[in-house]
């Protein structure tokens, strides 16, 4: 049993496979180990940019560079960027002891929830890289080790809009443990992941209780106010934490759970003091720096429960597709913003 | 009311006071401040060693260098290392409005809690530069605002023992929450603030649990095995996450709790595997990267929550002086190794 997939790591020695510089595709098939038929990647944004950038916008050259470093690191982990991104395909083979043994079957449609960081691969061929929507069709080979993360691929959902929220499942299924009926959330990132975290809170508290969205833009803030979970929107900056702390006294006081889905840098005390004194902050924002956090509360003595945003927790997959599925207005702004 | 000090903000405009390059320290005391008669500063360790490097180790070139930078920036805020450290002192003032109006009194001494990065300071006269202990004695004045974090300074106790302690004592505040009779808890860097998790992990959860302590160091452990708190003592390097799995399950299994207070980067992958899953994580170390924890968990399908180890919780002083006192180990370990 292998379940972090070290076996596969090629060097440095003995260190996980997302840190290490080349992994080994080729090995034959772990017992707890699953194969994917590849059907395409969807790189990270920021990879693709790069990529994009070093060797011009010709799709052929992009392939290539994506081939070339395929080659070499047995992953699509982008040297430059240090990201990945996800992919799709149909299961191939199922080890005996991979705890999706029993779940999946050869030919099934999946999609991998974990980073192209971390994830052997094998190109035998590119057929198309479609630069409008940052994915590289191709044949090939990749392993997702016992704890890798999937999401089987929905029949009635649309592919682009599946993976678009895919991409965030981690946020809704997080902020459904901390919701209760009668709290005050304040979501502050009127973005992909802060549509999905306001209609998972409006699910989670009933009518009793106040979701309020906060951004800086007034088209992200009516976009996501037409999902119409939220009682009140707050156009404001997430980086000026003053602004921010008077908009939510404005707006009927602090909040029990703040929800940091911004995606700038130095929002870290806006939310903090929108909360309230022993209330949460969910730090979603990749963008959140730690000390920025850590010493932004005791600089003004909150006594405020601050979570670093996993993104897994269990079922969050099938939770935030039956988000999709169960609210047709969130679809449809998936369907128009994000799901290309 | 001015909670967070933001009319002692000259610049930037309409920051907050840690983030400002200038305050004033001059203005009549608010109604919800507090004025301090300084003694001494506690430089900040960082700040302190680039202040030697910059002008020597000459003790009289420190303090003007110190003198320098509080009357440009109303505050000793480091310019180049970006840190403070606390002070020590007598109450002067009490605003009646301030929150302890009713506990303090003129005369009383306390330890301010906040950093010098955010406090209003005007010095008079350095007295001495004590360049073995980090430490300015002084003459003047100090803010502190209602948000404003101090303690008393207990008369039971050395003044270098409370600070030792004082310096780190969110720790045990907040593993006191997260302790439950019967879990396993797992102590990540044997070092001041492991020190004192430790204690309180152990008076948390009685005899029934387990405290395990790692460290890299075998006299660190040594040194916090001597407190007779710890079931185990595990010798291994935490930048290795599968060392410390391999090591946490030799000792008994993963971990409900896990309190990283290790003083290096690259540590959050032990934490995350160590743990069980459904378990937490509380990160305590400023050299935690939040990227690096997020991602790390959702790599692996870790079902963990990670807690930013907030500086401060409601009593916190308190329970860490209490920890010393009633601990005679303990306060002997900080009386040999911290409390110069």
């Amino acid at each position: 049993m292998d379940p972090y997939g070290l076996r596969r790591v090629i060097s440095p020695a003995g260190v996980l496979p997302q840190r290490a510089d080349v992994l080994d595709p080729a090995l034959p098939l772990g017992e707890d180990e699953l194969s994917i038929e590849v059907e395409a990647l969807n790189v990270d944004a920021a990879s693709f940019r790069q990529l994009e950038g070093a060797v011009g916008g010709d799709p052929g050259r992009i392939g290539d560079e994506v081939l070339r470093i395929v080659r070499a690191r047995g992953k699509m982990h982008n040297p430059v960027t240090g990201s990945g991104g996800m992919l799709i395909g149909r299961v191939r083979a199922l080890g005996p002891r991979h705890p999706a043994a029993a779940a999946l079957r050869p030919g099934d449609r999946i999609a991998t929830l974990v980073s192209l960081t971390l994830t052997p691969l094998r190109i035998d061929g590119i057929r198309a890289v479609r630069t409008e929507i940052d994915r590289v069709e191709c044949d090939g080979e990749a392993i997702l080790f016992a704890t890798g993360l999937w999401a089987r691929l929905p029949d009635d959902l649309p592919e682009t809009l599946a993976l678009a929220a895919l991409d965030v499942c981690g946020a809704p299924a997080l902020v459904a443990r901390h919701v209760r009926p009668g709290i005050r959330v304040l979501v502050l990132g009127a973005g992909k992941s802060g549509a999905l975290v306001a209609v998972q809170a409006r699910a989670s508290m009933g009518d009793d209780g106040a979701v309020v969205l906060a951004d800086r833009s007034e088209p992200a803030l009516d976009a996501l106010g037409a999902l119409g979970v939220a009682d009140a929107r707050l156009r404001v900056d997430a980086t000026d934490p003053l602004a921010v702390l008077a908009a939510a006294e404005g707006a009927g006081g602090r909040f029990d759970l703040v929800v940091n889905c911004a995606s700038v840098p130095g929002t870290e005390m806006a939310a903090i003091l929108a909360a309230k004194d022993g209330g949460t902050v969910i730090f979603f924002s990749m963008a959140t720096s730690f000390t920025a956090a850590a010493l932004g509360a005791e600089g003004v003595g909150k006594d405020v429960t601050m979570l670093v945003g996993n993104g897994y927790a269990p079922g969050h997959a099938e939770l935030t597709l039956d988000l999709l599925r169960r609210h047709p207005r969130l679809r449809a702004l998936f369907e128009q913003r994000y799901a290309r």
